[in-house]
């Protein structure tokens, strides 16, 4: 036998010498193999697991004998013991190569591993977070040897984890003395490097064994939502919205931006109001998840420009008028604190970047999860929400704009609107012969109509209600292609009720104790002006690039799983399509920060990516004015929507009279 | 003739071949040599002034023509007219090279120049400013092209200054849109560089052709001490001074580190003291150099240990008790409105590396100041105040240590003192004869007996002051080598007046409307505790150097210019050394945050040197306590002080009757 033995690491097929009685760790460390550890080879974390592989491996050129490796030591005997190890499971740091040996890492143990997270999407997430815990064994002070604390915690990563020149902001010095002494000396240090050198973003004691959290936000204009997520495989522990309290100062964007331009000092006011928001929201997910908000040593936002702006204490007021210049377009890192997050001391917030003064980093987002530039088929992908993310897009070539829809899609500004919340309707069917309803809610999996339903407290329609109500109204022959409801008389119904000058469906009256639910002329003309500023948008980006069919519909958004690709082609709210072609993405920007959050790759791609992105202005288009008059009937004044005629009826009903009614003169004064 | 030209730059020597026609600040930039511009070459800032020279020269072996650059163009005579160009001088951005040419760029021109600064001692104060203004017109932002204002700034400072991928922080994004609005996107940008890429910190109007300005803060125990320097040549603008708000938890820092012991939240409460004194030290040098607060644009500050951590935000709690370990001890730079200071959006704050636990960032600018490392004999450096910091050293080796003086020093705990201000007593001398003092107050530049002294408001006695009446007292034999103050019968004086147990000698008596001002026996016990403690820190590491005498005393202080080296010595203060070695370097440690404020250089050499300075800690070393109760004594209970006997009298009285009174038998307990 020779003093070096041959080590061939499997999946990765790395293979080099090493001299024999090396343990695995350090194995794989000196042939750049990643296997994964926090306590550095101590014994105790168990993340540098790994299986020895015994026999012939002819492919290989190699024999392993039985002997190749060191037995089970007392180490790994009280680990399994303990924790248990799967069969012939060994630590790393614990196992000494003998003789020629294939060792297999298997992918929990990898540090940059992919995991099949269970999203709408089932997607593969790439793990190479930026943030990595690391244990360290720091020197005691000495009173003859002057260096810090901070300098000697320096020292120990550096000999401990060859990690150079490590940074920490003032938070981290506040807490750095403390966080020493009360651990005694041994500490898991959050290490954030993406790309711009180490830097300490979190002190925790001891080995840690659990991993360390990132959130993963979606600021929209209407609601914020959350995932807290385990930064070593991307698993999602806890998931929550919070309204955005910017509500209050105008419900979209731009009346956001006429606030502060007749308010001094208002922008000040909604930062405030929002960085207290993400305060909240990072609380209420730490305590769903049953963990400390110290325990979160990351974040990663996506939102629009406006909300970019204001999340980062900047005057929005150049969104609101042409050129509609952004302070930054590029992405951005700072501490987690500057945006009101509750984190450890040192977190990190990172923001992805923007496409355009009206396409934001929620839009980029997007264009990361759901990745058109990498398919040969054309995407039209609908971020649906207050304000609209559109991207279409293929190999070629990828246009992006975005489309003041309003909050109607979110159920406000509808006469029933609520959140999304139990007991709302979410589903509803309308008998085209009966013209009655039924529908489920929110908590309960029986339609009205079934036995089991039982009577529950039912409380408004939330925005995919609504959504489908509108569509089965136009399906049933309640409303006309004008967006018009029908009378009693003219519908055959005694649900169409006078409401002034106009008609409502009464969708259910819960008597004395309430609630009426309904839905007015003015919801649906609510309903038209969003789903027309959506089409517009879609259809704008079609003409620039020179299609008039696309291949597939992605429908995006915090609720975009909720819409039923059906009802939302019978209200016209997307082109025309074959229905298996337009499917749900769930929240594709909040996937697109979950990614960025695993990944420091993913951060440099969408980077990359969105300098590739061509931005299509709507605000000053004029043929988005004329294709949103024309997306106002539904499902369209003048497209044939050939493909949602072979599925859904779309009766040729007619209740203008003609006369002083609403409505009577207002439609189609222009053809785009 | 050739299409290239010889082109030399003096001073520099640096030479080379440029094309016919090459403008001077171009060629300049080719060859490397350091020429100044703000304005990039726009003919407006001046700063690239330089003389071309004609006529033979036989050194470089070159003969320059009269016609070797081009002709003053209209640029050059506009300037000339509204501003002067002295003869012979022309603006290198403006001057074509016609023929080989030798080129002479003044001091003025160069921007890392040397210029001597009318300090206490005339220092060459080297220029290698972090900070530099250059002037960029920035694209107006174009709704088909969607990079930010930021982007657009970062573009246009790489193409017309070469300066690549400048950072700005988000204090900078909250300015940027309405700061390139309101100059029509031209605008002068403060770039800072300390070796870790550059970083916009601030956004001026037009081409800024005043300096950007910086702050040099020594924040002491008990003052805080602050200039407002220019960043284009290092000249001081204003000086001023502020008490430290922290006095109210404590007057001394071990008194200070208790508060915070005893009071929860302590340490915040002074963190925040002292950020308001430190922004309203720099609302007060603005104000006085007439400069917006928004024009300083970097800030050094320099401090003992418990003040840097209790100015940073973090606990100082460790520095109170062995083994004083501090939190960080390596130089810090951050935002200097994290530290209250007022300044441009993007300001950063550079505090100087710490030696030790009780050795602070304030010693180390003595250390950069006096550079005793530098010196072939040996200095002790003596910083006098709350906390006095003594350097021992010369080229082998340099030893430092901290020593707990108190207050008494600054005038405070002596029943006469006051701050250093108008009226206050600041020399003295008394008639060894007659016993009779006369004085001199500040603001007044006559002796009291003098009949220009006028009939001043006299009131109280300043640091220096104390010092010089405690040393004429020892001198006129009206205080013994104990300490004593004589009775009236002993000393043959009715200045000295019963008060209790003990006397008090009459320096001024303003009768009815007052003051009294009086040297009291506790007034003596004060000075003797604070000039032991200094008089023991120096000896112990006299002790640790192994030898018995020093070449040079140099006393250093924000007052340390005002103390009497003679009377210093009568005291006991510092150890005997012939008068003439001994001097006064004015506010060193003032003097070391100026020159780090002015160059990079600086701060990276004292970075380096704190390394190889050995830390003495007098807290855990029992001879601290031997020296110091043998230094009790005035000038000292056992060193003979041969230099100071040939010319101060040092009358051998003894007041010790040995009965009841303060003092019978408390000193010369043990003996070092």
């Amino acid at each position: 036998m020779t003093e070096d033995v041959q080590v061939i690491f499997t999946p990765s097929g790395k293979r080099g010498r090493v001299a024999r009685g090396t343990r695995v760790l350090a194995a794989a460390r000196k042939l750049g193999v990643d296997l994964d550890s926090v306590c550095g080879g101590r014994g105790v974390c168990s993340k540098c697991q790994c299986t020895p592989s015994f026999g012939d491996f002819p492919k290989l050129g190699l024999h392993v004998e039985p002997g190749a490796v060191s037995p089970i030591n007392a180490v790994e005997e009280r680990y399994d013991r303990i924790r248990g190890l799967k069969p012939g499971r060994r630590l790393g740091c614990q196992t000494e190569i003998l003789d020629d040996v294939v060792i297999d890492v298997p992918p929990e143990s990898q540090v940059h591993k992919q995991v099949v997270r269970k999203a709408a999407s089932e997607r593969v997430m790439e793990m190479d977070p930026a943030t990595r815990p690391v244990y360290v064994e720091v020197a005691e002070p000495d009173m003859h040897r002057p260096e810090g604390d901070l300098q000697r915690l320096s020292q120990a990563l550096e000999k401990q984890w060859q990690i150079k020149g490590v940074r920490a902001d003032l938070d981290v010095l506040r807490i750095l003395q403390p966080a020493l002494r009360k651990a005694d000396w041994k500490v898991t240090v959050a290490i954030h490097d993406a790309g711009d050198g180490p830097r300490v973003t979190g002190i925790f004691p001891g080995v840690r064994e659990v991993p360390l959290y990132g959130l993963a936000i979606d600021l929209g204009s209407t609601t914020i939502a959350g995932h807290l997520v385990a930064l070593d495989d991307g698993r999602v522990l806890a998931s929550a919205g919070v309204m955005n309290p910017q509500i209050r100062f105008g419900e979209d964007l731009m009346s956001r931006v006429s606030y502060v331009m007749m308010n001094p000092g208002g922008d000040q006011e909604m930062t405030n109001a929002v960085r207290d928001a993400m305060g909240d929201l990072a609380r209420q997910l730490a305590e769903e998840a049953k963990v400390e908000t110290g325990e979160i040593v990351e974040a990663v936002v996506v939102c629009n420009p406006v909300m970019h702006h204001l999340l980062l204490g900047i005057d929005p007021v150049e969104l609101g008028q042409a050129p509609f210049a952004l302070a930054t377009s590029e992405s951005l890192e700072f501490a987690a604190r500057e945006i009101g997050i509750e984190a450890s001391a040192g977190a990190r917030a990172y923001i992805l970047p923007l496409i355009a003064g009206h396409v934001g980093a929620d839009a980029a987002a997007v264009a990361l999860s759901e990745a058109p530039q990498k398919r040969d088929d054309l995407s039209l992908i609908v971020d649906v929400g207050t304000n609209a993310e559109i991207i279409l897009g293929n190999k070629q070539r990828v246009l992006a704009c975005s489309s003041p829809t309003g909050p109607a899609f979110e159920g406000a500004q509808i006469s029933s609107g609520q959140r999304a919340a139990p007991g709302a309707i979410e589903r509803i069917e309308i008998d085209p012969e009966t013209k009655e309803p039924r529908f489920k809610i929110i908590g309960n999996e029986h339609w009205s109509t079934d036995p089991e339903f039982g009577t529950p407290r039912i409380t408004g329609i939330c925005g995919s209600g609504i959504i489908e109500a509108v569509a089965e109204m136009r399906m049933a022959g309640i409303v006309d292609t004008s967006g018009l409801i029908g009378s009693a008389e003219q519908v055959g119904t005694p649900r169409c009720e006078p409401n002034g000058r106009t008609h409502e469906y009464v969708i259910y009256d819960g008597g004395e104790e309430g609630p009426r639910i309904t839905v007015t002329q003015g919801d649906i003309r609510a309903i038209q002006l969003a789903k027309s500023a959506l089409y517009a948008g879609a259809r704008l980006l079609m003409d620039e690039m020179g299609v008039d069919t696309v291949d597939r519909v992605v429908l995006a958004g915090a609720f975009g799983a909720h819409i039923s690709p059906k009802h939302a082609m019978v209200l016209g709210m997307i082109p025309d399509a074959p229905l298996d072609r337009v499917t749900s993405a769930g929240n594709a920007a909040g996937t697109g920060a979950h990614m960025a959050l695993c990944s420091v790759k993913a951060r440099r791609e969408i980077e990359a990516q969105v300098h590739q992105i061509t931005k299509v202005e709507t605000a000053i288009e004029p043929r988005f004015q004329e294709h949103f008059v024309a997306a106002n009937a539904l499902p369209h004044a003048t497209a044939p929507f050939p493909e949602l005629r072979k599925i859904a009826p779309l009766p040729e009903v007619s209740f203008n009279t003609g006369g002083s009614g609403e409505d009577g003169g207002r439609r189609r004064r222009r053809r785009g």
